[in-house]
């Protein structure tokens, strides 16, 4: 995954990284809202990574734009998250939205420097869309689990209407009517900022909505779904491969094998190298699996409308499968590394478990039993993922 | 292992597990020393549960005591640690004192109330013991690890003498020259006090000394590693069992399946059951194992200077078994729980990430790896586990 | 498990045990009925092992009649299972047939030395019982999967009559219209002769039909299922004993270890030690889940027809639980086990592929699957299992 | 991995995998020489397909070449080998062989039609190399293990001189001295014909010795243990892969679900589905590790002398890490798969356990906790594995 070394932003994205990493193990005791952080983000220009060139974006491909999620979280896996959220609103706009959509807030967001976050949950059925005087309508109610909306410039939101259609708006987040609480206190993953934002009979012109084309409108717009996935299994992985860098740290710094080891450095020791032989394998396999499923994805979005319910169905799988085995091999990784790691690694000043809480957190976003299933479907009944905004 | 439910403790043991299960969460947010709850059981008349009768103790068999750690272990395994290794220390004065330092010192606890703490680990060479002109000695030096040495009133200490000799000596906490840090601070285990004490130049007397028959210095006195070792077992077998009830209880109180699943609740998923079916059999597996090498632990400490190497031997395979067995099942418990308990169960308030906190750091206490390879040696070469501090 | 050592037919079960063990290997090769060694188990007096005293039976309980099954299974699980069988049809009649039955059938198989074969397959629907003119049936149709009726004296059969009802007769083996084909040949134990038996318009008299109480007719009567069960648990655990002998066997029999090893011999190879270790742990806990299955087995048993459904059910999860261990335990020694015998021990004439052919063919008996689940039915939501003929 | 789709040898190698498929069970229990499938390959052409076009072969690339190998494996593991250990034997000439050594025995195959055999086995020492008169050396001993030798043209053959250096020399099966054994019976790949090779003093020329740039002389040359072990891993995959399909069409035909599934056929229960979709994960990630591995093979191969030991080392892991991989899935489906496909699919026609007894002897060829092992020194210490013949 060498891309991101030869780019233009690749000093930028250093930069931010070897920043973040000073504070990170910091960061994880106090939650909260990362303002500092964010801002080094919004500085480094790296919001614009995804935009197209036409939008005066760098026009990355999301292979591109997901490895440097996945490098991100090898050192910050909530950061990396927000970053990735905001390209997955301004995915969203490109899928669900009008030319003049895409032209607005793209470009505004390059010329803005805007930060997107997320009140978009479409199993969060509490937000009603009531139509308005204006055509438009008034979006009222709470949502949870709004990553990134704290601090944000820029809202994707969603409501259901009367009839039970999930309607989707863009507002900016200081508009009347919009609170965005500081509730987010979780075990993992504690600087994503995914709390609660209460709308109070908001107003969303329509020209605000997402409804041309609209949501999962085409195969082509049931990518949103597969890119939320995709982020996934980057953070998955950057989790796991943080893990092993760290555990490595640590059994580097360790002096004294265990008393009945034969070996003469615990780096040395033959079950201290099993684990890390295991390590090796599982994130190896998931890099790989994550590498071509992003191959499968770049391909299919630049088929744009053409592209088939069959085709997006073998995307879907890829992804599936990736996403299966990244969550495995960094809950694996984060679980076991302390076996190598020894009983002072687990001093809370290091606070190594870290790893393990954002990437357990992180993985029950949606069950990895059901995606297990959904491959099960595939392997033997030749059926591919039915699209939903979870699969 | 219903022989707690009888005793006359009974009453007392419920009524300091229902006051430590309220703040068990909150406590374990803060670390530091559980005054309060050590307090309680101080005043529950707990301390003196292994004390023989003829010291005016409940003279309860280990079986019986260590199944009171593992259910402490449920609601709060720092506190059952130390509840477990007070007991740990009086056993070793047993196994290595003579009759006098029983007499005086176990007597001393029940009339006195102490509660002791450890200042023991054979690993850490630091304190040396220099002889006085009295006869004694003089401990000096920083031993790490110490578990329950704060708040205690009596400790156990080691040292090692000019020709590498380990010297065990008992001192009251507060003689001059000792410091008990407040410097624990750990990610997991976090009230188990288990941090630092300085010894400057602190005499200890020739009586003071656990000089016959000393350490390890027979079959019998080699018991003592193993039931140290039968106390995590107990405690890993606790976190399981306190970890699977919270699970339980979230999962139940959980009010929609999965939006792929076919059952009408939660608790009827056909992947939830597997994980708790799962659960089950790896708890209850333990469990059994746990039981049988206690059984089994008792009859060799009734056996006392009879006991022979073989006999011993084979109970340190058996206690080797069921550790092995219930550090796996109490770390695959915590460590899969959140996959039936769902998203919202990784709010920081309920702090649900401490069962898999706890037992990973007390997992690593020696390594799981080394216990396997002594059971390889007992099944493949018939050999048995070879009397240390950790075997 | 030492009851076995003490009694009376411990010389004779030995003296079979080496015999069989001779021919094990070449058996598995050639398959068909094992009549020699079947004969062997007649003149042992074994086939009346489990027959109460007042019937001239040795009276033995379910634990020592299975734990004879256990210690037969790890020489040859094809001849345990048919002896296992043997026994579970006398059970049959004891759940759910007549006092007068019971006298007859028991006592003949005591004086004419009867060997019992099974006809019973609650899930083969194909054999009917149509009533004839003395107010009996005759059963029609084909059954698979018949263990050990090849070489029987005596069967125990199944049919459905009109209304669905399962109806189970006895018949001597050779009564007209019985033809009992050779046509078992399977991958593993494959001396079981589970082949097909073929029933044209055989007459079974009212009084050959276990009417009294009848199949399933109370909470006793369902420990038949359970017998049937816990006959599973003990060849999968013999089958894992066995092969984890002969592993042993084997590795000490190798004089060089790999080149990339430290280790002076290959029994002293750190991984080799490893998995041994493994192996241990696996059959140790599964051998302590199926031995306290046991001991609530026995125990419900002697409750009689006092047995509730809510005792029944708590044998019934200790049972589940001690199946699924063994499986578990049985299949990954018989798997795993060429990992320490080296690539020589796969050689024909060794024939150790039979452990796991054997262990993998009969934990398909019914899916270990759906035992999980009914497990995580018990630990979640506390329901007891629900009898039926797998349950 | 598509480019087998559209070569010119297409055709005919899907010619000979259906003819192969046809008795791929029947020639499973068998065993012996499987003499008209050899013929139906040296009839294919494909025996040609890795030599250079220079030579007048099909000039595949080795990426192209195993990828044949893996389809192969998926009907018939053996002959999979046997034609893969063909093309080891041309790569050993081109690796450690003259110009002159090349021209001839690779023009020759061509022109000739030869199917090479192995007689090259590094780990046995028992056959010494004699210098002769003629400057030569007479080859004298037994060798065991020697894949494809019987019914082979050509021999590549091993032995130690007095100095105790490995010659590997060249000579027509037939030459006078040479014995090729029929002592092969092996529980898995029965009909590798990897039995003992006789040589009674057999004179081998100096022409015939590999000597110039002789064995692992270069980092280039010590790419033939890398292609070795590359031919294990497409053979693993494609036993996987067979195993699937074979599992697949089993449940399929299942009309039943079990009777406590809530699935109303096979396919459709949800634990038959988890199965599928472990298979599907692992499998697709051994394939890409597997099709990775091999693209970098193939580049260090064209580098030829320029190749580093950095270089070679980078391959090396890439190989070690897709063996495991590869090991590990093809074991997991050929162990797992009778879970899906029921009981009745274990009757000794389908022979589907041959999947696991091949796979199950293969890959004991080296160990695999060694690989693991030098993974872990890879991923903690940075450390590339040590050319010999088995890394």
């Amino acid at each position: 995954m060498s891309r991101t070394e030869d780019a233009a932003w690749r000093e930028p994205l250093n930069a931010v990284l070897i920043e973040w990493a000073k504070t990170a193990a910091a960061r994880d005791k106090t939650g909260g809202t990362a303002f500092h952080e964010r801002d080094l983000l919004r500085e480094s220009g790296l919001l614009r990574l995804s935009i197209p060139v036409a939008f005066g974006g760098d026009g990355a491909d999301w292979s591109t734009t997901l490895d440097v999620v996945r490098r991100m979280a090898q050192v910050d896996s909530s950061l990396a998250h927000l970053f990735a959220f905001h390209h997955l609103q301004l995915a969203t706009i490109r899928l669900f939205g009008s030319d003049t959509q895409n032209r607005r807030w793209l470009g505004e967001t390059v010329t803005q420097g805007w930060f997107w976050g997320n009140a978009l949950n479409p199993l969060d059925k509490s937000t009603r869309a009531l139509p308005d005087d204006s055509g438009g309508y008034v979006f009222d109610g709470r949502k949870s689990f709004c990553s990134g909306a704290r601090d944000s410039d820029q809202l994707l939101a969603s409501a259901f209407d009367a009839d039970g259609r999930l309607l989707i708006g863009v507002t900016p987040t200081n508009r009347a009517g919009i609170t965005v609480l500081d509730d987010w206190d979780n075990m993992g993953q504690r600087q994503t900022d995914s709390g609660t934002v209460v709308f109070e009979r908001v107003p969303i012109a329509t020209g605000e909505l997402l409804l041309q084309p609209g949501p999962l409108s085409s195969p082509f717009a049931t990518l949103r779904p597969l890119l939320a996935q995709s982020i996934l299994c980057h953070i998955y992985l950057g989790i796991g491969e943080g893990a092993l860098q760290a555990a490595r740290d640590a059994t580097l710094a360790q002096t004294r094998p265990w008393i009945a080891s034969t070996a003469e450095r615990p780096a040395d020791d033959p079950y201290v190298l099993a684990h890390y032989g295991d390590f090796w394998i599982a994130l190896e396999g998931a890099r790989l699996l994550v590498e071509r499923a992003m191959q499968a994805f770049d391909h299919a979005w630049s088929r744009g409308l053409d592209l088939t319910e069959q085709e997006r169905g073998e995307v879907a799988v890829a992804v599936a499968t990736s996403k299966v085995a990244a969550a495995r091999a960094g809950l694996e990784v984060a679980h076991r590394m302390f076996e190598v790691t020894g009983a002072r690694s687990t001093t809370a000043a290091a606070r190594l478990d870290r790893f393990w809480r954002n990437v357990r957190v992180h993985t029950l976003h949606d069950p990895i039993d059901y995606k297990v299933r959904e491959l099960g479907e595939w392997a033997l009944n030749g059926r591919i993922p039915k699209p939903s905004f979870y699969s």
